[in-house]
């Protein structure tokens, strides 16, 4: 348990040039969207080894842009709209309400997306399977607060009233922003709050510093963050991103017909809940078992998690080791209940024969809910690449290593760009046999750069600001001086990038229709033959 | 609409001898569990037909034994336990208290598990997809009757509060009863009633006449009928009907195993909220459309329901004709709903060109819920056959009709002893092609079999009392007249059935080890050699 009270001091040489440069953050963090902004999500076995409460340094986080710099002393939360007496509270003065603690499973609705963006690119970037994390959060009911705006406990609330967050970060579509229902946030069952402190300390800015809101049993992406407005009113959120951002659209429905005919707007698709999942986290990938190393009579325990939402409790979680002929029932560890309702994930664990992987080639797990639903065997991609919950697979080689015999296991991703997993061979042994289709245009394309200008990093870093932008991506060289003040993603965001090679940034959260645009501002190619080969 | 104010008067000749000799019930009902006790669901496509609304003779019944002939006039509901000021209210005292009126679905726990004894006899019988219905239920709000009983609005209830229901029902393991928490009961937005009236008519016999419970998100068997006791209290339920029924325990548990380890009782597996799921009606088990039948644009609507429990709404319904590649959105019809939440079912529709057919050789449909959950691909068995909820599979046949050539429809299984399905199909083939191995054991048999007596249907029927009870089974004479009084079923059971050939009664609902034992009382074979072939 050491690790909960670990205190990150430094800054990560990664957030040196951007907007962020003031936040210390764990170095084993792995990155999702390059240096910034910052999402990120830690190693899947070191996630688990924290045990049921992850330190908040390891906590996984989604920011859409610049983290705002505000200060306990002057940050102020204003409550306004349809309520009698609207109100602006100074943190000191919510730090005094009656406050509530408990811990609660956050879930981002893109947790296990790289599954799905190996079926075929969603828009959004590779979270793995660790876009989740446990904390205990201490706060002030929402509905305290409401009621101190003149909002009454025994109010006939209708269903088109609406509780509107915003939060103070300003980004290219405006401030983020959601809303729930008013009956819904003043419902003692549901714990809704405005979170002052994490794991017993300060929010940290990364987290919302110094207030959130915490909407227990649904996904992450609506507990805004850096809290300044609340708004009673007969509309839910007009915030870009409450109908932009987390919806699940049926599969058949791409980025350019969602924007075409409107499918954002469709009520159905909205994301409250979390749905149900799981994963296993032992056997890690990559992980090797010598067959010298077991006997008959040697065990191994798999582990891994399971949650669900809306307070729905995992009842239990199986193991299948023969594609689903038989289902081993795992140990659950026991279950934070609040009220009667779940808002944390469990752990689960399984003791089996270690020789009982000689014989399978896959471990597979699934959970069912005290709903009783359970996960699908399959995965349904959705342009969003959102609430993937198909059951997690790893697959079990048998190979030579040295001298050794050993088992050996794959994950089917692995975070961010970080390499290897099957689901990640299968996609690009698909792209490989796709290729010859397209020889011709990819040769005259080669071909013809091979005659375009050379510029070493030497030369690019130079066209390093608003006037003069220059970026490398994937080896080629960019002039995107003109597209600066038009970029959708704002102008930051580019801007961080001038003269560098923003590679990962730019693919982890480009579409195809971003990158065919891109070719407009193409200049020339990198010369790399000088760089010592990595 | 006719169809909802049909009453049916005629008492049903399945049903005299039996002790529901008085109730009327509609003749196009399926018969799940033989003539007696009476459990029913409507023909797939006739309950569609009758739209939103189920007309109540249509609605599915579930039994347990003889159904109780209560009376309005004297019948009575108590209301004791632990609360301040215990009750007895007459019929007509609680219909004069304020009501609520709404429609409802309800939906065995039990619905589609043909299709799981198709893989494998569970102890459960026979229900197809039509174990669900939709009515207009009236009744009191049992949080009026606690606060009635001295259950304050405000209390603090803790968790470990139940209410507890009972009804007159006498069966063989006692009352049938169950429990729900005193906070879900107290909760206005849960909806929890007591019934009196069901389609603007006061209930039937079948439907708990003159009272039940209505718990709406929930599965059926937990909305008590003939409701005469509601007992706050520390402890749940304790009848043996709310352990021993609506239990999903894990797969690879048999009744064997529940029994001896005592799986019964372990909270996880008890089933209260209702699973997403969804069928197809049409095109209807052997429907058939003519090739000559069908031009380049000829259309063809599918049509089937969805549901989900919780108040949860359906929020997608899509349908694959290509093995799971693509799926299709099919339209959903308006969802009743009530603060927020759906307690209803919704009927879907896609209109797909009539040739897409050919080319294919299944119909799959998928229901979405708001929770973002969706049905597994493939069935999970358990030991109880309950909340199957896989995708619902159509299969396509081309074959040849007479002249025409013809697309033919086949369903998964037809509900009861119906027969048809491309699942019980393949039951038929699997246990024929594992019959050989069983040959000698089966020769021996029925070789000894022809040199056991043999007695007429006439003989048998004079064998038709307490003191002298014979019944068929499968051809064979059993002679159970020792058996009456410690029969797990109950005396009556068998006794209605005394002298009678009740095969399709016995194979219903009885275990493996309940036809194991059946063999001591093997006394000869039934000779049918004077009956005319069927």
């Amino acid at each position: 348990m050491a690790e909960q009270t670990e205190v990150i001091e430094q800054i990560d040489p990664r957030d040196i040039g951007t907007p962020d440069n003031w936040i210390p953050r764990h170095p084993e963090l792995i990155r999702l969207t390059g240096k910034h902004p910052f999402n990120c999500e830690a190693p899947l076995p070191l996630l688990l080894k924290q045990g049921f409460i992850t330190p908040t340094s390891l906590h996984y986080v989604r920011n859409h842009g610049p983290v705002p710099k505000l200060s306990w002393d002057t940050h102020k939360v204003v409550i306004d709209g349809d309520v009698s007496n609207p109100l602006t509270l100074s943190m000191d003065d919510i730090a005094k309400l009656p406050y509530i603690e408990f811990p609660l499973t956050f879930c981002c609705a893109g947790n296990r997306r790289k599954e799905q963006n190996m079926v075929k690119k969603t828009i959004g970037f590779n979270w793995g399977a660790a876009a989740v994390s446990t904390a205990i959060w201490k706060g002030v009911p929402l509905r305290y607060i409401l009621q101190l705006a003149g909002v009454k406990n025994d109010d006939n609330y209708e269903k088109t009233r609406y509780v509107c967050f915003g939060g103070t970060d300003k980004l290219p579509n405006g401030y983020y922003g959601t809303s729930i229902t008013l009956k819904w946030a003043m419902d003692e069952e549901k714990d809704v709050m405005l979170a002052y402190e994490i794991n017993g300390k300060r929010l940290t800015p990364d987290h919302g510093y110094p207030i959130r809101m915490i909407i227990p049993g649904i996904i992450g992406g609506r507990m805004v963050k850096w809290l300044d407005k609340i708004t009673v009113s007969n509309k839910e959120s007009d915030s870009w991103y409450h109908f932009h951002d987390n919806r699940v659209l049926p599969p058949n429905v791409d980025a350019e017909r969602a924007n075409k005919e409107n499918w954002w707007y469709i009520p159905n698709y909205i994301i409250y809940d979390i749905n149900v999942n799981s994963a296993i986290a032992a056997p890690a990938h990559d992980e090797i078992i010598p067959f010298s190393s077991f006997s008959s009579d040697s065990e191994y325990t798999l582990r891994g998690y399971a949650y669900s939402g809306g307070g729905r409790k995992i009842t239990r979680v199986e193991v299948t080791l023969d594609d689903g002929k038989t289902w081993l029932l795992s140990d659950l560890f026991d279950l934070e209940e609040r009220n009667g309702r779940t808002w944390c994930w469990t752990f689960w664990s399984l003791k089996i024969p270690t020789h009982s992987f000689v014989s399978s080639s896959e471990i597979r797990v699934r959970a069912w809910d005290s709903s009783q639903n359970t996960q699908p065997e399959n995965i349904t991609w959705n342009v969003m690449g959102m609430m993937n919950n198909c059951h997690y697979r790893v697959k079990i080689h048998v190979i030579t290593y040295g001298k050794d015999v050993v088992l050996r296991f794959e994950h089917p991703t692995q975070a961010g760009n970080n390499p290897g997993g099957w689901m990640v061979r299968q996609h690009e042994q698909e792209q490989k046999q796709s290729a010859p289709a397209n020889t011709p245009a990819n040769a005259s394309k080669s071909e013809s750069s091979s005659k375009d200008p050379k510029y070493t990093m030497e030369q690019v870093k130079q066209h390093n600001n608003e006037k003069d932008c220059w970026i490398i991506i994937d080896k080629k060289v960019y002039d995107c001086t003109k597209f600066i003040p038009i970029h959708p993603g704002g102008t930051t965001a580019i801007l961080i990038n001038a003269g560098t090679d923003c590679s990962e940034e730019f693919n982890a959260i480009h579409s195809d229709k971003a990158k065919k645009k891109l070719t407009t501002f193409y200049i020339g190619d990198l010369d790399d033959s000088k760089r010592p080969k990595l």
